[in-house]
């Protein structure tokens, strides 16, 4: 498993002519080698071949999960692996992780290193069927959690509160933990996209706007959904049915082939023909896996185009500040005979 | 509170002969803003002031939290800060935060970036009442948790599920969620100091590790402690008090002016005298704050002097492959007349 990653890196590298990656983000070391840890690398050459290095504190169980990669004790890991590697001046080291300062202090000592962006992180957009099945459980624990935590909501229970029960459900469940910081955002509140729950109880009258997800070995969902508490205003009841309109264009849009800004524009489309062109400032949705966010991202100025067995999110909101605002998130996978649904909750305007 | 803050930072840069702070880590975006979000950049000016930009997510709660701030709205966040800005030739970046790509990118703009490490989290170290109040209910918590789940410690209880329960004790007693990913070490795994509960059931005759923590307030706390489960072997005994000793030691050595290393060497010494010389491999302690490891660090390279009103763990650790380990740990905050420990669990070694 891990050495096809590494295969398919390797494959990469040849492609950029370059001798080899220096790996120091720990999601990229962790995908490439199975080792999770705070300080480790990997130096995955284009020939396939890689070498780890970590601290003492991680050599052990580095030495148990990494097989077909050497590894090397030593707190300097990227300093340590490029002393070895095959000579700096084609290996390629990560443009959007490596801070400036190591960069430069590695630079000294080995002229030519290549900053490149997002060279493990292409291969890890093309998600295997394990990596899938991690994450269609964590999407099942995510609704699983929703439909215990739903009947909860009433007037009086606070933000805080709401994101609580959610997250202790998923642990309860079987999540490793909850895969990012709970968002919960009642009545006026939900115009702040990423709003941070509160100490504000919910009130008769509200919409509720949900966004959380399980990480589940590793893996994370993503999952949003707006509930009324009470009977909903027109104005409240037109939001949620363009909103779910818009979602249901951006799903129907996902397909290997597609491209990113088409997609986005399908949903995006949606709900600037209502009027709300300037109430929907993020982009449609982003790739999961084992980050919450990455590639690939769906947005007006995105470029690139989906490929198969991609799994991603699908999340058009509107906002309106002062009075409230509706998302809808689901987690779907590309396949070539339609899109795959992670997220199985329904989108039904729950009235509580 | 935050204008304190970078008041400081901005007498740090009037050292350091800089005009400016371009400040793009979300933690210490943070500390000097109070706007915690993924996207945002704040550059602090030499003289004090202070302009932030965000993106359409986080805008409306910056213009809420953000007093003294001006607030502009840009998904480029670090790109629109400097084309308002002093002038780029003595702008420092983070070192050791600031992607290579980054850097490259707006030094093609921006001639004479000039990056350099640690120059918030120095200023972060010496923690205000505020901060160490919200520290010491942090370790309150972790303590808490502590006592409520150890008593549910005992044969063919697995490693995961102690760590489910601590981390859901947490939460119930008012964390904002657990500091880091919970470390429980039974048996053989205690030699690993870094090692991910698993499915091992605890058996008798074992020793077990538990490193954990609460976040609260957005402050980590950090504590371990080791127990045994059933009468404990002589070399267990034996090896416990070894490290409590050393523990002992080190905490006695946390003064204002006391040297990181020796602090370090405090506890270290007893080890070494003990024969284990080569089975503690990792540092004595490390800063605690908005992150769970932060300045200053305590280990036998390590420069710098301990300042007043700094909290820091001490957390010595002996780790015998294939036997097991014992590791110690508590935060305490350095005060003139003496420190002040924040974790307040008994260190005797409870026979569970």
């Amino acid at each position: 498993m891990h050495a096809a990653r590494r295969a398919r890196l390797a494959g990469a590298l040849r492609e950029h002519e370059a001798a080899a990656a220096l790996v120091t983000w720990p999601v990229n070391v962790r995908y490439l080698t199975g080792l999770a840890s705070s300080n480790a690398a990997v130096l995955v050459t284009a020939t396939g071949e890689a070498a780890l290095a970590t601290d003492s504190r991680y050599l052990e169980t580095a030495q148990a999960v990494c097989s077909g990669v050497e590894v090397i004790e030593d707190r300097d890991v990227a300093g340590a692996l490029l002393k070895r590697g095959p000579g700096a001046a084609r290996v390629a080291v990560e443009a959007d992780h490596m801070p400036v300062g190591l960069f430069q202090r590695l630079s000294a000592e080995h002229a030519g290193l290549n900053p490149a962006g997002g060279l493990v992180e292409a291969v890890r957009a093309v998600k295997d069927e394990g990596e899938i099945a991690a994450l269609r459980r964590a999407c099942a624990i995510t609704g699983e959690a929703f439909s215990l935590v739903v009947e909860r909501i009433a007037p009086g229970v606070t933000e805080r509160e709401i994101a609580r029960w959610l997250e202790a459900a998923m642990v309860e469940l079987g999540a490793d933990k909850p895969a990012f910081d709970s968002i919960v955002a009642s009545g006026p509140n939900g115009s702040i996209p990423h709003h941070s729950p509160s100490d504000r109880p919910v009130e008769r009258g509200d919409l509720v706007t949900m966004d959380f997800g399980a990480r589940y070995d590793g893996y994370h969902a993503d999952m949003t959904r707006t509930v009324a508490v009470g009977p909903p205003a027109a104005w409240q009841r037109d939001l949620y049915d363009l909103v779910r309109q818009a979602q249901r264009a951006g799903r129907h849009a996902v397909r290997p082939g597609a491209t990113a800004h088409e997609v986005d524009a399908a949903a995006r489309d949606v709900i600037a023909e209502a009027g709300h062109a300037g109430r929907f400032g993020h982009g449609l949705g982003h790739g999961v896996g084992l980050e919450i966010h990455e590639l690939p991202f769906l947005g007006p100025g995105r470029t690139g185009r989906l490929e198969d067995r991609v799994p991603i999110t699908v999340e058009p909101g509107v906002y309106l500040p002062g009075r409230g605002g509706v998302r809808i998130e689901d987690t779907l996978v590309t396949r070539g005979d339609g899109p795959e649904l992670l997220t199985l909750t329904t989108k039904e305007l729950l009235v509580l």
